[in-house]
């Protein structure tokens, strides 16, 4: 069975996320928005989509699974990560890697909410007072909070530890990547200077970024570069 | 096995979902850090018991069920739905209830941040001004958004849904409950003029408030009133 994921086609965002399991479970997949629009791609047509399928999710991503329709990130990446053993197997490992997964989706909402403190549907021009307070707390406390967290997590593990979970990397070490990269990108002073108390944080996405499949994955075309239009936006003034 | 929950005292915020999906399933817990001081209770026991247990979560609801440790509130009532009948049990059922659940959390984090778009550590009174406009957004373009969704997935089940997932009520149902209330509390107004649109959703909190066991739950000193502390709060100045 080949996947469809349906995500807006212009940037990284939370479909990233799930482009991340399926291509480090080598798993096969349409990324339906960016095909040719004789096959559903473009904006107009995810919109269309999400309008019309049954039942209708709240917002992308969405993956169609044969028969199912799934919505929410971390709802997608449960379900990839026990049919595609990227989770523990028992419920207490499962429930632990969806708890972590679901903490790194707060702080991706918190990441978004930098540049658009006041609404979404507003320019990110239109808020930038708000956003230059906004991200100076989340620099000062926030992004420390929860890296400091993460790094507890990994030291608590120990030596065997590879990941989040322990010995087998999971799809929140997948996401624990990309918010590290997207966290660098937009915020490159910030991480810099956080980074020498976030070792484990930071050699965990380098273990990562050299999985085979995850390796090539970065090196295609299929990998969307972070820009301004995304969650990790990188404005200057933004990263005193 | 008599579960305890973790959470802070004075404000129902994101306990409170734990809280009705354990009363509506009838289960015994201990509301840990609302008990007497020698039994662990009050917030310093509280901070102190999140530092220490293991494995650590990033924040309060946290879950103990006998040797599972479990945070994230949808994470919780994930396990709580399927241990007490609070979800459907096949995959399809299960997935679809906590991408409701997921949903709702996003709207909750949403009418959390209209009171706090700059930080969570600064008091309301330092960020009112971006509140201001923040409010103004969530109700005439968020709030409507959400509940129309849950309008559309209510309609869509017909005469014979009970709620969220179909016949069988949800931990979602409940959540949706608590939200309905939550809004009515702190923006009374624009609730008051969404209503005639959202009928469906306004009768499943009703039906959801009706069960034996929640009804006398709400009647009971274990039920939290709405505060200016917790989640949703009734500043005037933001309902316009």
């Amino acid at each position: 069975m080949r996947y469809e994921l349906h995500y807006w086609p212009g940037i990284p965002g939370r479909g990233e996320f799930v482009r991340l399991a399926l291509e480090d479970a080598g798993q096969d997949y349409d990324d339906v928005a960016r095909g040719p629009a004789a096959a559903g791609g473009g904006e107009g047509a995810l919109a269309a989509f999400l309008n019309d399928v049954d039942p209708p999710p709240f917002a992308p991503p969405v993956l169609v699974a044969g028969a199912l329709v799934i919505g929410q990130t971390a709802n997608i990446l449960l379900f990839l990560g026990a049919r595609h053993g990227l989770a523990p197997k028992d419920e207490q490992g499962r429930l632990w890697v969806n708890q972590q997964q679901l903490t790194l989706a707060d702080l991706v909402a918190e990441a978004h909410a930098v540049h658009h403190p006041i609404a979404s549907s507003l320019y990110y021009e239109d808020q930038k007072l708000a956003a230059a307070q906004c991200a100076r707390h989340f620099r000062t406390e926030r992004m420390p909070k929860h890296l400091d967290y993460f790094e507890r997590i990994l030291a608590a593990a120990g030596e065997s530890g590879a990941g989040l979970a322990g010995e087998a990397l999971t799809y929140a070490d997948l996401s624990l990547f990309q918010v590290v990269r997207g966290l660098e990108y937009a915020f490159p002073n910030a991480m810099r200077r956080l980074s020498p108390r976030i070792a484990r944080v930071l050699e965990l996405a380098a273990r990562v970024e050299r999985r085979p499949r995850i390796a090539a994955y970065l090196r295609s075309n299929r990998r969307i570069s972070f820009n301004e239009q995304g969650i990790f936006r990188h404005y200057p003034e933004l990263d005193d």
